[in-house]
């Protein structure tokens, strides 16, 4: 079911280059908001439509981030990337949400995909994010499929002025959304590491048949992590050697710290995935255990009373010649055989470690 | 089974250069269709023979484009194949059904081999036909093995005049047709992705013994979409390297598109082939799990009921001397014994947590 | 056993440069046969012993190959090769069987080592021979260890001046013979791989206790089959990247083929190596699956008659105050407890779906 | 629960830059440690805060090492980077104690973080922490959470001016604090190969279901040892790369020593990985091994009762006409009979070698 | 055990370049052994002590080679050094008995580390010791730790001036010593591989318990294996990529010789890897097969008995009024209807394949 959750539909038998949207519908209507700001002044408001954004959308000393939520309706996507010159098969991998994440150069724009990820309390709650990026001289634009992102402490820091984001340009501020992303990436992960913990203490505790679909759930979440992560490592790699007209080395120093917390989430990522795989095997192994225990009990009784039975089933059989069953003493010594039998057998077992 | 489906026939022990088809004839007669086509104009028609087709392979400004269907005649592959100039060893290559997806640059022309997926609805379904290129200046031609393609898209676009395709020139239409064969990989893809998920929920639900197979040949034919599209990243990178002569700067930004394309059928392949693995041990374990739970139930009824049996065989002997059986109350003390080892096994179990 | 069969002897404490025959003797005495050609005329003949034969190793517009065969004469081979001023070390490679396919360049000459597979038509029956090739300016001469090669195609095309062979200089006779024992390759790899099918029909259908065996068998065959044709790849690229004085241009477009046959055969042996490894899993999974199905049975006629016996056991005892033995119907109605028990079970393990 | 221990807070949220620490408070105040030296003299004090420890930093003919312990106090340790004029992110990356083991280099200053291994006698009680470096011309400012280190033996030789230490710039010291961090790597990992060995030991002689959690437990050490010592590699490798000015190429004669040293450490993590993975099927084997010999006692056992108590059984029945029962001999007859199909089965089994 | 065998004592604490022997004292008294040739002459004794040695060690047309036996004696190690001009971390080096196989290029010297292995002709005493080479322009010292080494080839082949040796220069001379070990490492590989069929013979005869811990020790053995001749290709390389003036042309050719001889015995001990690890899988899947057999036995013979006993149990019972027990054939049919129930079973199995 994960799986399906974020299956994009098919584009295939389209032309390349054609405008269309892969995933499902999320939200009734776009929304678009716009944050203009520079050192001294700030502003935050929502376009009902494109007509109304294109205006602020030109070269000025302000960044302008403008945030697209709801990839549905192709024409005002299109719209917008068409306003700020934006090749087609751009428009296209905006809008083909099983994109992998990229970063590639274009004469007029930068276009960076990555995978935001959220949720991720417990198993099977993962949800992974398509966010595109357009990033021309002063402007940029984020395009996402839902309402929901990892972005309010930044916006947050530019009401309040707070830090270096208000008085930076716009390669600044690009850093500073791919670190919300990979910062979260971090919560997530810390999610995860704990549902992993408790799987492996309610293994180690008392495991249950359910724990076996739990693992299962949460080994393919960590492929699907790996799969989201990994290719950020190139991604930021590639950022940092942009020429220095579009990313000053001032921000390069911010970036070189990026990829550092990048390759951190990668190796976090795989030990999770090392882990999970071997939380299998452990399942196995305490399920293997478990069993052997309750077959030793069931072998350690058989063993002995089966023989002991045949023994009273011999005495059981209705001859008329049977001397021993006129014995006096007859019953009383084959009482004491059985219980020699029995202790033989009991000492055999300890000997043998068995029990 | 699957396996036998693609296999060619042995070449060995023909001088290296010999036009001789390795593959099984699956057609009466070689079909040749031409699609000739520019920016004003297109025309449609079959070629009843070689005769009539080769007046339309020479240079002029329309992109011709011709289909070869049915490889087992050798010697009309061979004459379309010399009049363009074509390389000995290529028209083996194209004859040599088994052969590795690849691209050639050869003085007149380029030589492409890759895979076309068809088919996979359902496992063991998966068709893998190899298709081969001929470009030169402004003629494209492809060579397969049997009727079905996955271009009929652009045919259509052609006749329509959609997009691009009448515009460009054929280095733009070899783009096109890789393109389509790619975008089809992510068709294939998703039927086997969800053979995968129907095996897996079949798993969960209620596993059966018909499962092994499934997973072995889902597991084979991941190998098989292994082979034919990884290959591909080399095919794609170099068609990106080419002389900007031969392969237009603006056509090769499309081509930087089909290679993320083809970057992400092949990490698609390996989380496939991942979860193909994974399933064959989620079987082992669902299967190991049942069995422990029959085998409890077998251990818990053994162990309670043959200590019993033993007691009533106990008192079943027919010793004349057993002064228990004659005490009036005796069966009763025994019955409520058996009671109590009962009740007592019972209890050693859920102490134990094993019932 | 497998691995003796191909076991060289030891070389160790010789010094280095030391002509020692590291194989076992497997003929009489060493043949030398020589053919000889150029476009218009060819012959061939057996020399007798190495003096009738130095005569032929001059410069000439001839082509000459001499194939010897039958290692175990450290002399002859010795007094071949410095006829041919070939280095210490060379010899000492040629006569050590146990050497790694590669190619080395010297001076005067070339020297390669390749594998020569051969047999293989049923499990263990895989034949691994070295073949040491040592090509001055117009001369080749092979050297292997017993009579048996795949080298009568040649021969035959030699003979009927067929293809290319007869009009061209002995770096393209160099190709041609490589391209055999590759081509041969593929023919052993068809082998192993009907192997590899009819030990998997063979496993699904009726798994034995033998196929375990013949599973490790065709294990250790992959393991040293990707041994011997590994090293090629290196091997062939190395070829194909001489000075063109060595190996013309004209002739390279050859060795890039056969480079991709090379390609070809290795994927195909490490798919190979997956499939043996794989079924070993299978095997492992359908002898389990056999076992639990067999074991079900014991568990449930186990469950269902032990409880039952002890039913009977009790009614078996022999107190002599049992009032249920004296009811009229006593017998009948626990006939009919013992048949709702029975009933009941069946119902329990229908409903557990272990039935 | 080792993995909780190590585990830092989130940042997640923080303007990039942020001083802010990651840990856990371990210590009551922050402790400030100072030892100066050059080859005449040397001295040793403790500072009670930041002010009286300023004016040692300064740029002078001694070797300045000032021990930083505790870090929870974010604002001494930003008054000492900033007036080493160490950047804010270089800052952030010395108080967030999750950082991966990395050099970078920055215009006034180096900055090294490593992990100091300690503890690891018994498993489940390694303990790493966090050692973030800035050196500056002749200033070494070392910063860690917690009290206990592993440079005692330097502080002697500083003290009784043994070695090249006293004569050395503080390059040289870098390199000696470095080695100690490594050379103790070599004294935590013999500990854990002997925790190894213990486990294995206790497996082949005893194995007990306790082992499982602590092979479980000595398999997640491992994992982090190699992350915590893989980085190491690069790390030394690039101060081997550093400019001469920054690092004497005398002193790069030591490091390269020290490099051998990080890769024999590697080497060594990755035998114990591998080992520690071999344990576990090593325990499934001894496990399952004890499991068959224990299974195969019941079989034998109930394989050999079970039909003769069958025999007794039918000559239990009641039937008022069974002439068996009725013969002189037949109890014996019965009797011998039965003896005779115990010593039947008994061969059986010894004949199959499962006795 | 196999493990302690060669572990090293700490060095963890020293300064860096401090000479300590970290390995266990061997033998009593260190030996120094002197050879001197050149094509002419040669002379052979050892020195009492290290001053009668010194003045042997001076440039002279001589190759002179010292082989130092026993490490614990650190100061005669150290002033034969310091003669030699050595640095003080090359001591520390040679003293350091746990070092890994390196080539370090120093001004006035070269120093080579390996491994000499010996013993190994069963599982368990393979012995693993490290060889140090000081190699300056005429002298060759050699480093070990006790008695018994692989150079007496070398010695016999100076005596009698057999090949190339006593003509060429202490570069050739280095070749040759190192050649030696190599050479060696392919006996120890083949009584490795014979150790491996044995166990591997005795797994397919009849499986013991004891072959658990034999695999596990060769297991370990093939990493050590490993972990000491992999390093040497590397070695080797580094070797013939030495200045022409301290490795000569001619010289290189045998080191080209010496590496081919080094990759093969990498990939050899890569295959008994794998061969060990898949050994564990034979082992496992044989001790499976065996068990099944039995189980089925088990099976078999229960599913039988338990309900024919259950019946004759029916009529053991002893209520008054049980009619079938007074028909005058009512034996006879119970006895009829067990024998069809056993038959009806027996059919079943066969059916099933079971039997």
């Amino acid at each position: 079911m994960t799986k399906t959750k974020h299956k994009p539909k098919l584009k295939s038998g389209h032309a390349p280059g054609t405008a269309f949207f892969t995933g499902h519908k999320k939200m009734d209507q776009v929304e678009i908001s716009v944050l203009k700001f520079n050192e001294e002044e700030f502003s935050e408001f929502n376009c009902p439509d494109v007509k109304t954004l294109l205006p602020h959308l030109t070269k000025t000393d302000n960044v302008v981030w403008v945030n697209v939520i709801g990839l549905h309706d192709e024409k005002t996507i299109e719209e917008i990337c068409l306003h700020l010159k934006v090749h087609k098969l751009t428009i296209e991998d905006i809008l083909n949400v099983g994109q992998r994440p990229k970063l590639e150069e274009h004469k007029d724009y930068l276009h960076i995909v990555v995978k935001m990820l959220m949720g991720g309390t417990t198993p099977d709650t993962l949800d992974i994010e398509q966010l595109s990026f357009i990033l021309t001289d002063n402007i940029l634009v984020t395009f996402q499929e839902k309402i929901g992102d990892v972005f309010d402490p930044i916006r947050k820091r530019i009401r309040e002025a707070k830090g270096l984001i208000r008085k930076k340009k716009s390669d600044y501020f690009q850093y500073i959304v791919l670190d919300a992303v990979v910062d979260y990436y971090f919560f997530i992960l810390e999610q995860f590491g704990e549902n992993l913990e408790d799987i492996e203490n309610s293994l180690i505790n008392n495991p249950q048949k359910s724990d076996l679909n739990k693992i299962h759930i949460i080994k393919r979440e960590a492929i699907e992590l790996r799969r989201a992560i990994y290719p950020m490592r190139e991604l930021v790699n590639s950022l940092g050697n942009l020429d220095d007209k579009i990313m000053s080395a001032e921000t390069k120093v911010y970036i070189r710290d990026l990829y550092d917390h990048t390759i951190q989430t990668i190796e976090t990522v795989e030990i999770f995935r090392e882990t999970a795989v071997g939380l299998l095997d452990l399942y196995m192994n305490i399920a293997s255990n478990k069993m052997n225990e309750i077959m030793k009990v069931l072998t350690i009784v058989s063993s002995i009373f089966i023989p002991l039975t045949f023994v009273a089933g011999v005495y059981g059989m209705n001859f008329h010649n049977m001397p021993e069953l006129r014995l006096k003493y007859g019953y009383y010594m084959i009482l004491g055989l059985m219980i020699m039998v029995f202790i033989g057998m009991i000492m055999f077992f300890k000997r043998k470690r068995w029990l």
